[in-house]
């Protein structure tokens, strides 16, 4: 039995490609914004908070699955820790009255106070404290999560840029001594670097302050973009990157060559931080010397905004009109476009879904990721714009060469650019090297 | 180069198998609570609130993974809706005022008040109906999530049977008449009927109250235990099942055989509900008909307990002193224990790890479910005892026979109960046929 075929008009993806942000009755002040709402990727809820619609949760399901590699790569284990947090245990931190009105409050039916937490060292330490005899043989521990986060934004913004839900990774772990913790620190920063260049997103990593985190040593990986809240200073050859909170106002020139800093904005992807034993040292999570002595734990906590990294991608990729991702992280790899009913092309529509379907039984991993436009009251053209503007990597076209002995079907490669003419074996050869994480 | 081998000493998974509950500072009031615990499955944060440890989200994951298959099945589309919903949407059905304590309420910075969503019938059929011209062609529409649920629990116990914050799947389904929301309802029905034989549990369907949620028509679906808090009425011929709210204090017959109706106890692990036009007419979910007129959607919604299923699988599978996994979702499947260090077989260590890296080299699916017990200060006796206490699948053991020629290992299947002597390409042939989602 073939497998089923995704049509596009079952797609629940409200489309809105023509519309204005203005009409609809909400005001998009970013690119990404607008394109994930046009695009149907998006529906606004309560302020800062969005609908993901089915193609957005599956560029994000994909995104996932490269974090989790990335993270099981350095050794990370992924645990899920409770939104609802007790204030007892952010007292002791001291950020229940730090992180002020960022944090949303509640009390339970007993009127015992919690927050929705928003990052979770306090949680994690906690954990780790538990762990009685927790020995320097089972460090360094890495731990990981990538769940909603919480956070009372004064200014929600530019959609899922600046929302007050969130998806994020964020990384804890506990190493023995200093140089450990510093060691994990290089290794999770190289671990970020090489995320973002499989992505193919020009990521900036850049010195930074640690906030109301805290700790000692902090960097944010940043994706330069007009829209991005953050100032960054930068050296033009790469010695010195910092965020302009970080630097002098005097401080004009690389330390390193000399040259004139430059300036740009950025939106801020990843977070880093070397805490030390700020944390350790409140909830007491130690871990065990050879000699059987306890010690504190040093600590580092990685974030990754992963719902931010979504909208920063198509920020930075996409056109005024048009969405593109990266390739890796598209919802739908390809869609194909047959001709248009009672065109005198349309004999081409058995072939072109004989290429759909042999595609996804040779390559059962595409079988998702395969689109076929079956609006066919509308002209091939009007329905390549809208693909255009969705951002398909692929775009397979049964148009007039369809007819030809043998068949040659149009297929747009639309993160180069290319348009190639390919018979049925082309088309499925070439697709069969889509990757699918 | 050969992949990374999963060593039981680094896995964050702080096992108590000896301890008792009360030491720990907790009580628990369920087999699978205590199990959970002691085999570092979970670990306790706020009342009702757990921290989902390493083993525990790889086998939610697993389960995430088979019921995206379920639903794709039958039409599902995946979203994920904001946990913070506004006062004023779910003053619109009534549930504000009718959910009463149950519901997490919160207020933001500005005062504007929220509830944490326990389900999403108000906000879905939001969604839904801001789509201006939806047409009959697009139905039916089935929209579903898994994510995180909040529920603030009169009595919250036994671990993640009855937990504050919990994975809930839930689908709303709309249809063009009352007949084809019927029809959707049975798929779904039969969708959830598959799943449970699939995951080996021997789930009852039975006939139950609407409850808040509302509508005409609800099941339940009920794994029979103890501990179970609902109380259920079964023909013992399978012609009636009902919860007992739904019978009459009188009723003791089957109504088609007229056998006596017993009674056991279940855990409810999903639920279905025709809905009709209870929240369509709220909130005007309205599709097009052919001739263009708008008319109310009729709806449906259903919940499976996704962590109450892991909790309710250990329950009712194991031992009082053994977890045992559903095979499929099992977050390791095969544990390696080699000799003891020192010990006169120690040269089957070698060959087992040859075991271990051939059989993920070959079946790469198997990388992260395959895990070496190098824990080998331990005899093969004390570590054995930990697996069948933790509960793989299959363990496989270097004993005396290793040292034979051809060597001979011993394999354990956990859940038939059979013991086998293997040569390494038995063992590898064996495990090949293991399923991972």
């Amino acid at each position: 039995a073939r497998r089923r075929r995704l049509l596009l008009s079952e797609l629940f993806q409200p489309l809105n490609l023509q519309g204005e942000g203005s009409e609809a009755g909400w005001e998009a002040g970013s690119r990404s914004h607008r394109l994930m709402v046009q695009g149907g990727l998006i529906h606004p809820g309560s302020t800062g908070c969005y609908c993901y619609l089915p193609p957005a949760v599956r560029a994000m399901d994909k995104l996932v699955r490269l974090i989790d590699e990335a993270m099981e790569a350095v050794g990370g284990q992924k645990v899920n820790m409770p939104c609802l947090s007790s204030a007892e245990l952010w007292r002791a931190s001291g950020r229940w009255e730090n992180m002020g009105p960022e944090l949303f409050r509640l009390a339970d039916r007993h009127g015992k106070e919690y927050c929705l937490g928003p990052t979770h060292e306090e949680a994690v330490t906690e954990l780790v404290a538990a762990q009685s005899g927790l020995s320097y043989k089972q460090l360094p521990l890495r731990l990981y999560q990538v769940t909603r986060k919480f956070r009372d934004e004064p200014k929600p913004r530019f959609g899922l840029l600046r929302s007050r839900e969130f998806y994020m990774k964020d990384m804890y772990t506990f190493d023995t001594s200093e140089a450990a913790a510093r060691h994990t620190y290089e290794l999770l920063c190289g671990a970020y670097r090489r995320l973002f260049e499989r992505l193919g997103l020009p990521c900036v990593q850049v010195r930074a302050a640690t906030g109301s985190i805290g700790g000692t040593t902090s960097h944010e990986f940043q994706l330069p973009a007009d829209i991005g809240e953050d100032r960054l200073v930068l050296c033009p050859h790469g010695h010195f990157a910092a965020n302009v909170e970080m630097v002098s106002g005097e401080q004009a020139a690389c330390p390193t060559c000399g040259e004139k800093l430059t300036q740009t904005r950025g939106i801020e992807v990843g977070h880093t931080f070397y805490l030390g034993t700020k944390y350790s040292a409140v909830y007491n999570a130690v871990y065990y010397s050879p000699d059987n002595k306890p010690h504190l734990a040093e600590m580092g906590c990685y974030g990754l905004g992963v719902t931010r990294i979504l909208a920063a991608s198509i920020e930075v990729l996409s056109t005024e009109d048009s969405i593109r991702w990266p390739s890796l992280i598209a919802p739908y790899q390809v869609c194909f476009i047959p001709p248009k009913k009672g065109s005198k092309e349309e004999q081409g529509a058995a072939l072109l879904e004989g290429i759909y379907d042999d595609l996804v039984e040779a390559h059962p991993h595409l079988a998702g990721d395969a689109v076929l436009d079956d609006r066919t009251q509308m002209t091939i053209g009007k329905r390549l714009k809208d693909a255009k503007k969705l951002g398909y990597p692929y775009v397979v076209i049964a148009g007039k060469r369809a007819c030809e002995d043998p068949p040659v079907f149009e297929v747009w490669d639309q993160n180069s650019g290319e348009v190639l003419y390919l018979t049925k074996e082309g088309v499925i050869e070439l697709l069969s090297k889509v990757q699918v994480p």
